[in-house]
């Protein structure tokens, strides 16, 4: 870790993927994963608000900040679903985590991996408590940038190792299964979300469209099922035909934040739901049925991003691939802002003097 | 420009004070000034909120968003005044702006400095609408590492060229002196405030205590002048004596802001106050009597940093004083983040691998 109070760890793009890889993703989900529910175990010790949102016509900018007291974290993410025509990801997103006792930062993160990493060890760690022990087989509904990590999610948390794929667009379901074929999954691409459906224990929903869109019907789920729908995630955005709500027992992250966005933002404000929080940690109860149909209505949560960030920066020293920026201003004497101008001024002057 | 999607152009503290060097601390206080100005006078077109506040024991961390429709801004910054005690600064700062159609950010630069540029810019801006034309002298009480930058705004702005200068601290007093030594003021250090005041047509508070304090009282504040009140900026503290607002007109940023972080939080939800920007667009006067009482109680608000980060941009490409960040994920085909990390393993296996 650096030494000059400047400087601010800052792990690039680059350096997110050769962490990922060096760690090796299963175990890098695994152990991220570990992290999700210690903080989600935690719940109580989080500064906890909705997401702050800037919407507009073709997507939104999110700021997700939270804390725990001793450390407090950030993300800025977007969703723009029109970006893909321009070659651009629909989703990017980086994150600040601080020291709070000084304010200053410890650690700047791309997070466009990060988030689809964090997002699927969460998936996984929601089905650990919520799918039936004996799942194995799972409907992957939404083949776009987020799929392949919600698969090996899934079979590093709980040994998934069929997969049913299906996208409106095919070439996403083959791309999907060509990135995964050397990864232990036997693989079915299937022609309908109906057909992807038939025979799966765990159906995970992740399409991208920016509507109100029904990917699911309520004809499709039978009794057991676990539904991990991941892709309503923002206001007008949901994915399942609201009478499959009714079925289901509902586990969210943040009531306030997945009353606008998730799913249940179909039902009344007052629709009973689980916290996820409270199952972890054991003061309420998960799967209790082999019959029952669980939904875990993911929107995402500021702390899962806390606890990607804490994990990163856990793995820094060990790795070392990280870069620094020279972020903060840190003049000789603290209160002294304007005279570190005067000294560059000094220095630029005298170097540019002739000798 | 960069062309690659994955950069961010980057402004670190060096190519901060070297861009500020380059075109010169008045010019660019001016420059930024003139972008403040015109962000106040189209306020409509902006979306506000109070900015998210996360406090601790010791300080406080915030983010600040806002955003025209077209570019999204927002800075992070801290406050603890105990920093000062371990050798780090009271406030630091960064921030980003990004574009609303992609959601992609095109900047992200330090704001620590640039924070203290566009108080002081701000600070004068309002001065401008509100001390009388020919004001000259000013008292500035709180010889921290704001202090120089607001003098440098006042003269660069208004031609206030007579500084009377209080702190606790007098070596803070002294420093403050020295480094405005050669930049065309006559200075005086006051023993207190009260003689700081003395003959003085604005005052500037820009204390750094986090508490209620009374750093003015009533007595000192004579007809005619204008108060620049910059310290008090977060709940519970202040800087001002309750009955010199009751004399006062008052001038504000964003009302629902001001009412919780400013001097206003001492008086009634409901009493007047008018918000700066119509004075800047016509819809409201200014001052209207040589012996009005005028205040602007200032916070700080996002459409400050929204405009600062904008004038740092435009000034980019004439300058060239930036570095560029690999901070966004950009596969070859935008929906396949996973491959771009399959394609990065078989890269680096093949770098290893003998030759």
């Amino acid at each position: 870790m650096p030494e000059n109070l400047n400087l601010v760890p800052f792990v690039s793009v680059e350096a997110m993927m050769d962490l990922v890889l060096s760690i090796g993703t299963e175990r890098f989900l695994r152990e991220l994963a570990g992290y999700i529910e210690a903080d989600f175990h935690r719940w109580e010790s989080f500064d906890k608000t909705p997401r702050v949102a800037s919407h507009s016509r073709d997507g939104v900018i999110e700021l997700m900040p939270t804390s725990d007291g001793r450390l407090y974290g950030f993300k800025y993410v977007n969703g723009h679903p029109k970006n893909t025509k321009s070659g651009r990801q629909t989703v990017t997103a980086f994150g600040v985590l601080s020291d709070v006792d000084s304010g200053y930062p410890v650690l700047l993160s791309e997070m466009t991996i990060l988030t689809a990493l964090r997002t699927a060890a969460t998936s996984a760690v929601a089905a650990r408590h919520l799918a039936r022990s004996n799942a194995r087989c799972m409907a992957l509904i939404g083949n776009g940038a987020q799929s392949e990590f919600q698969a090996l999610a899934f079979k590093a948390l709980l040994g998934v190792d069929r997969l049913r794929l299906h996208d409106i667009d095919p070439a996403a379901s083959r791309r999907c299964r060509d990135n995964l074929s050397a990864l232990g999954f036997s693989i079915e691409i299937c022609g309908s979300a109906e057909q992807a459906v038939e025979g799966a224990d765990i159906v995970t929903t992740v399409t991208a469209d920016k509507q109100n869109a029904t990917i699911l019907t309520d004809n499709m789920i039978g009794a057991g099922m676990h539904i991990n729908a991941v892709g309503g995630d923002c206001p007008g955005k949901t994915e399942l035909h609201r009478d499959i709500l009714l079925r289901s027992d509902i586990f969210v992250e943040f009531p306030p934040q997945t009353r606008i966005e998730g799913e249940i933002q179909q039902l009344d404000k007052d629709h009973p739901v689980t916290e996820l929080w409270r199952v972890i940690a054991g003061s309420a109860p998960g799967r209790t049925r082999a019959d029952q149909i669980t939904l875990f209505d993911s929107v995402g949560f500021a702390t899962e991003d806390f606890s990607a960030l804490r994990y990163v920066r856990d793995k820094l020293s060990e790795t070392g691939r990280f870069d620094t920026l020279d972020l903060l201003a840190d003049p000789d004497e603290p209160r002294d802002l304007f005279g570190m101008l005067l000294r560059r001024q000094a220095l630029t002057q005298q170097a540019a003097a002739p000798q």
